[in-house]
């Protein structure tokens, strides 16, 4: 593979900053926008980063998706509310409905809010995280489009559907655990395919349903809309359990879009008859929790620094060397590449270039 | 294997009230108890109905438990409270803290209520689905006995700390996911051990931390605290995912225990220094969310049946014949075992009686 193109944070949200205010995205939604990109990229979370660019600026120019949306509050009480995003970009109206809800927990003592119609919002551990500095707990989970099996089924109904809970700590990280519900993303396997290794059986099932350990033929079902598709945490039928990561998908898809009135299931990400795609009207989850409404946070942060050193004093498996807390690994990472720089993919770099050509942004990062 | 002994819901309710107020329960403490363990047997989950009641006879006979436990609201806010439950039974604490719950979130869209210095409060499904009947989604967790161990661990660490969640449906049965974080309980190493049956590599490790087939080594290993245990949802290591299995267990860790001021990861059930137990000292949480705070009930419930609609009539994998829905079978169960009787393993029949004779009150079931 070729080598990595280090760049850097700073200069790289900038420049998403000026590709999307040159696709008519209100300045302040840009870097809303541009933060939660970057933060994946600094996350190692690689996947979620300015890598998806081009989507976004795809979703903008077809349509699909809004730069100027009509961001409407449907419903509100004291610590709920549920917003309708107006088809625009997932991240500006997540950032905003996160703050509402830690604001009605530093009122009331916990906040929700629901969204729909909305569109990919990044990394969801980057809403939970907010609550941090608030001494309060974070939750934020989203759809997505549809790429996973249900337990015992042939065809991907659900998305990855990922959870996000952030909780502070003390002299510790704070915990943050941020995990689809399904084994692997769909990315883990185009890096299988492209390496043309076997993936793990467990991992995805083929136009049968049955489990397979070849990931070229998983993507050229997902795009022939063949069946099979990625499997809930737990794997296939119920050896493992996989019927939990399937409940986990579920509970998600009800809290995000059977809550809101966003689309679920295979609902998701809708083409019109002649197979053009139509806006994905998927929705998010956002809850905070004020940690003083129930116990002084300062006992709190003590116990949870207590927890993590506990797992992290812990005797090791044979030929393991370190226990991890949620977050620990990416906070390491974040660390070490505000510092040394971002690894971008090269493709993904010349894709930016691309990119800022066709905006006429100089890719300066 | 004898044949299991049937017996019927209402007088085997009655008899448990009936030793539980000769151990010096409250009437109403000993009904709402006597409840839940008997819901745990109409739905088909044995290892948490009746079976327990000698447990909880020799928890409060040594005083581990408390009949008439001190129990007091700690701290109290408009939507959220922590409770202390004084060291009695886990179930009266839990229902009435549910309660809580509800009434906080009928009035204010969501109510949170974390409970500390508990004990074993039964099914976790039982109290998020109190919820159902207001309309509201409900949620559930404890803590637990350590048996789970975290990833590249080699000692358990981590209880099998079980998440439920119940939402209401319409035409269709609710949503009520009901999971332990870890792969299996203990309890299914025991069945596979009396079988004399390999367990499925992912079930369990053993001392060294690596995953075994021998159910009999892990049991042994518990008692004389070898090391080894269950694996979190995910299995060992990092290839099936077990780091998220894990990252569940610690969430609710942190919100059963850490947010309450319980007792958490090898903190719980703990010892003397002469090795004689002390109070358990576990944690739970509840909460609930109104559903018509975000959205009108019967837009909601519409929906939650589509969405089941579409999963169950989805295509099979091959040799598949149906897809459920979380609930579905312990609702079928309980549906059967009401007409037909809960067959109760002959052993816990036996035990039953034993416990009858103890306390003069006739096992008639």
């Amino acid at each position: 593979m070729d080598e990595p193109v280090l760049v850097w944070a700073e200069p790289l949200k900038e420049f998403c900053v000026r590709v999307f205010t040159k696709m008519d995205i209100p300045e302040e939604d840009a870097q809303i926008t541009a933060n939660v990109l970057v933060a994946a990229d600094l996350r190692g979370i690689d996947s979620h980063g300015v890598a998806r660019l081009r989507r976004y600026v795809n979703g903008l120019r077809n349509g699909m998706m809004r730069a100027r949306p009509e961001v409407r509050t449907v419903a509100e009480s004291a610590v709920t509310a549920l917003i309708d995003a107006g088809g625009g970009l997932g991240q500006p109206v997540s950032y905003r409905a996160m703050e509402k809800a830690i604001q009605k927990a530093r009122e009331y003592g916990a906040g929700f809010v629901t969204v729909r119609n909305s569109n990919h919002f990044g990394i969801a551990g980057y809403y939970a995280m907010m609550a941090l500095e608030h001494d309060c707990i974070g939750i934020s989970m989203t759809n997505a489009a549809v790429l996973v099996v249900p337990t015992f089924g042939r065809d991907a109904m659900l998305g990855t559907n990922p959870i996000a809970v952030a909780a502070p700590a003390g002299k510790e990280r704070p915990f943050v655990l941020d995990m689809a519900t399904s084994t692997v993303p769909r990315g883990k396997l185009e890096v299988y395919n492209r390496l043309e290794k076997p993936i793990p059986l467990g991992w995805a099932t083929d136009e049968s349903g049955t489990p397979t350990t070849d990931a070229g033929r998983v993507l050229e079902n997902f795009k022939q809309r063949a069946g099979g598709g990625l499997l809930p945490l737990g794997g296939a039928g119920e050896l493992l359990r996989g019927y939990k990561g399937y409940g986990l998908a579920l509970w998600v898809d009800i809290f995000t879009a059977v809550l809101s009135g966003a689309a679920y299931a295979d609902l998701v990400y809708p083409k019109d008859e002649a197979g053009n795609p139509l806006p994905s009207a998927i929705g998010h989850f956002f809850g905070a929790w004020r940690v003083d409404a129930f116990r002084p946070v300062d006992e709190f942060k003590a116990a949870m620094d207590d927890l993590q050193q506990r797992l992290k004093n812990a005797p090791k498996a044979e030929g393991e060397e370190r226990i991890y807390i949620h977050g620990e690994k990416e906070y390491e990472e974040a660390d070490r590449r505000a510092s040394e720089g971002i690894p971008l993919n090269p493709k993904v770099a010349a894709d930016l270039r691309a990119i800022g050509e066709e905006f006429g942004v100089k890719a300066e990062f």
